[in-house]
């Protein structure tokens, strides 16, 4: 392996991070909180680690597979760990596998959190909490459109076939091209955002907070209400719509501004997406009519809320839906796992897998009646190709496996089986609250430490489409046995 | 579709059923008990009925997959309809609707009862009701290697593929040869069984019983505390290694005989079985003596019986393992997907399926770092066609989906999520009892009539292999499109 390039690009990464970390010393600064020595310690160790390690000589500048896997895969663990210096400095946080649990869930867009009271902490530290959801948004998009075709990993095969407008077939050669367009986006929606919920009545420091947990489809907050704490159907609505939106894919974003609306319209995964979101809003709205009487409008608004938040697994909430009906309850936990689109920020399964898992159960009905004949998995009007559909049913099955293997690893914990299930399924799915004693009132402080660093395992493994962190930790032979 | 032929195999399919209702109505007549004239009548009922519609004339013997897939799934719906009917002229069973569930559960070997005092109900219906677990276990075999091939679906497939010794490759010429030997071998481990339980202190007929419901994988005791009303090892032991033996292809049963030693000791399947056996028991056992201080031998020996009897689907129980711990219950809910074994009486989504899937996973990987080799999918030393492979995956998303979507219609009992989940769950892979209001020491009594024919549905998709009365249902596009 060429090491040298590895070590390299991980130096480069970790300046980008202290960098990244300056917004967060100048709030420090001007507001004068206790915490502008771990800041400025955190930034100088960082850096100076990044610069270190950016000295580093290679022979030569050729990425080959394995060289990409490690990148990404160390490379979000450094950045996670480097990330947990300034929880660690502050004293605020009560262990360092506490404040490496909270980066992780920050950096991965998740969200799930260890805080248990929120508002004591300074706004410095909330900020750079809640940064870190913006800069994983982001990454998994440099991620999406850089890195992964060089692997051939299905997540990227996926992407480059369904995307219409900018995103073709031959993606490779103008990668810059097209990270522009989707920063541009991202960028946009962020700016968007903020100034819709100063105008809800937010200030410009918890519009910003909250805009970065929405885009990233992260959902740390600064309250321990979550949005629930502001009593604004304006505010609940405005935050829906961008969950939405950052759930969508983002070439669709490029493409409705490019005025292609049929590419957009006739796109099948966004269909499905928002045909599942209208679906459970519907169906939990009636519930909550149903069940407890609650007003019609606040019922449906709460539902498209909840719904929104658990599909593109943001995890904010506006109520504790812990205390919904089963039927709810059971809606959203299959939400956790259908997760957003390809190419968007939310995580999860996503929507453009499970319409070719329906696909090839629909095929394989056909097939009972016309054994013989060969039918293409159809995306649109595009016929996917095998290797792609493979790629999708591997996928599955190792979601369900890494699911299964980490629930019964979590319940050694002792908190009931749905506690269990739900801890998995949000942190492998990069939601963030889940049920019972990680319910959206609750925290995942009571989880014992090796379980945190299990479900930070489970949390970057979800980010990275699984099978980057798989094929560095599987045994050689799967490696070599062709 | 040539529709006679179908009434006509229909017919003779009543007429079979009454005669085997005869032993009951003797067991009545002989202990004097008041459901003689029920039987007398159900027996008349049937059979008159059988024996009008075999009188039906067909243009043609030829069966076409329609027809095919029309006997299978209707006739599976027939006979719990007639076999309800000593349930429901007994007046002992609650309603129509509790009947019938009963006799779904009872043929499809799955186990799951609606009543709530066992032990106050005549011997000759207790024996009819265990009765149809032997004859559903039997039904099973036929099924898999008479009907299934001429319709090709993924379940004969996976059969033929794996099976070592009886059956190879040109199995449908010599169907009734095959099928002599599975018979021949079931009614060996029956009778083997009942002798040895009757050593045990059983009697003939508790022996009996108990034996049906063992090599059947089906679950239905003559006693409220199940297996664990018999206070002796010994016959937990041997129902337990009886269950085990049930979950075995019965090929495997046969090679064993032929003295064909190596190919069991080969058998991927076999080994993955017993492995996940062996583990699941070393994990509960451990886990039962460190979380209540059970006594070593106890705690393999409990472990060891849940385990059995959870993943070949039976259902029996020695303990209420309800009230484990989360870790132990975590491992039993696995244990009820996976299921037995291919060619066996076992449910679930069957070892062989587990097999190929985990091994598509391996795959991907190997893929990342050598995109352009093609690798196939090997089972043992063959190679498994592209075709079976992709019904496998097929069938593994139909099973989670109609999982996840069955959940969310029995979500609406309003009982808990864990409940609710594992009631789907149970009754889909043909298992029996589950966790919480359908514990092992509970019945599925408290739910509402739809819920009761919604989760015989279940039972009947489960034990048919899904596809089959998928395809019956399934729109008509999915048929025609090419």
């Amino acid at each position: 392996m060429n090491l040298g390039i590895v070590i390299k690009v991980l130096g480069k990464l970790l300046i980008l991070e202290a960098l990244l970390m300056i917004p967060s010393l100048l709030i420090a600064l001007y507001l004068g909180e206790p915490v502008i020595i771990p800041f400025a310690a955190s930034i100088a160790l960082t850096f100076t680690t990044g610069y270190a390690l950016s000295r580093f000589k290679s022979q030569s500048n050729r990425l080959k597979a394995k060289e990409g896997l490690s990148i990404v895969a160390t490379g979000w663990l450094l950045a996670s760990v480097f990330g947990s210096l300034p929880f660690i400095f502050s004293g605020l946080v009560p262990s360092v596998v506490d404040a490496f649990f909270e980066t992780v869930s920050g950096l991965t867009t998740t969200g799930a959190t260890i805080v248990t009271d929120i508002e004591i902490l300074p706004k410095a530290l909330l900020f750079w909490r809640s940064f870190t959801h913006w800069i994983g948004g982001m990454g998994i998009l440099v991620f999406t459109i850089a890195l992964l075709p060089t692997l051939g990993v299905g997540g990227f095969q996926i992407f480059r076939a369904e995307s219409p407008g900018p995103v073709t077939d031959k993606i490779v050669p103008r990668i810059k091209d097209t990270a522009k367009i989707l920063y541009v986006t991202y960028i946009a929606l962020t700016l968007l955002e903020i100034f819709l919920l100063k105008l809800g009545g937010m200030s410009w420091y918890e519009s910003a907070l909250h805009t970065f947990g929405t885009v990233g489809t992260g959902g740390f907050s600064s309250r321990n209400g979550s949005i629930g704490a502001f009593d604004s159907t304006y505010i609940h609505l405005v935050i829906s719509v961008f969950m939405v939106l950052s759930g969508t894919n983002f070439a669709l974003h490029y493409a409705l501004i490019k005025g292609k609306w049929r590419d957009v319209v006739k796109n099948p995964e966004l269909k499905l997406y928002l045909g599942i979101i209208l679906s459970a809003t519907a169906l939990i709205g009636f519930n909550l009519i149903l069940a407890s009487q609650v007003e019609v409008g606040l019922a449906f608004r709460d539902a498209f809320f909840q719904v929104s938040s658990i599909i593109t697994t943001t995890g904010y909430s506006t109520v504790d839906f812990d205390q919904w009906s089963t039927f709810a309850k059971a809606i959203l936990f299959v939400l956790m796992f259908i997760g957003g689109s390809s190419g968007s920020t939310g995580g999860g399964i996503k929507n453009i897998r499970i319409l070719v898992l329906v696909k090839l159960v629909k095929r394989e009905v056909t097939r009972i009646f016309h054994p013989r004949a060969v039918i293409p998995i159809k995306i649109g009007d595009k016929a996917a190709p095998r290797e792609m559909v493979s790629g999708i049913t591997s996928f599955f099955v190792l979601y369900i496996l890494i699911f299964v293997i980490g629930t019964l690893v979590i319940s050694l914990e002792n908190i009931s089986l749905e506690s269990a299930a739900s801890a998995v399924a949000v942190t492998l799915g990069n939601v963030g609250p889940g049920f019972g004693s990680i319910g959206p009132t609750e925290t995942f402080a009571g989880f014992s430490n090796f379980s945190k660093l299990f479900l930070s395992l489970l949390m970057l493994l979800g980010r990275l489409e699984l099978f980057t962190i798989i094929a560095l930790i599987a045994p050689k032979a799967w490696r070599n046995e062709v």
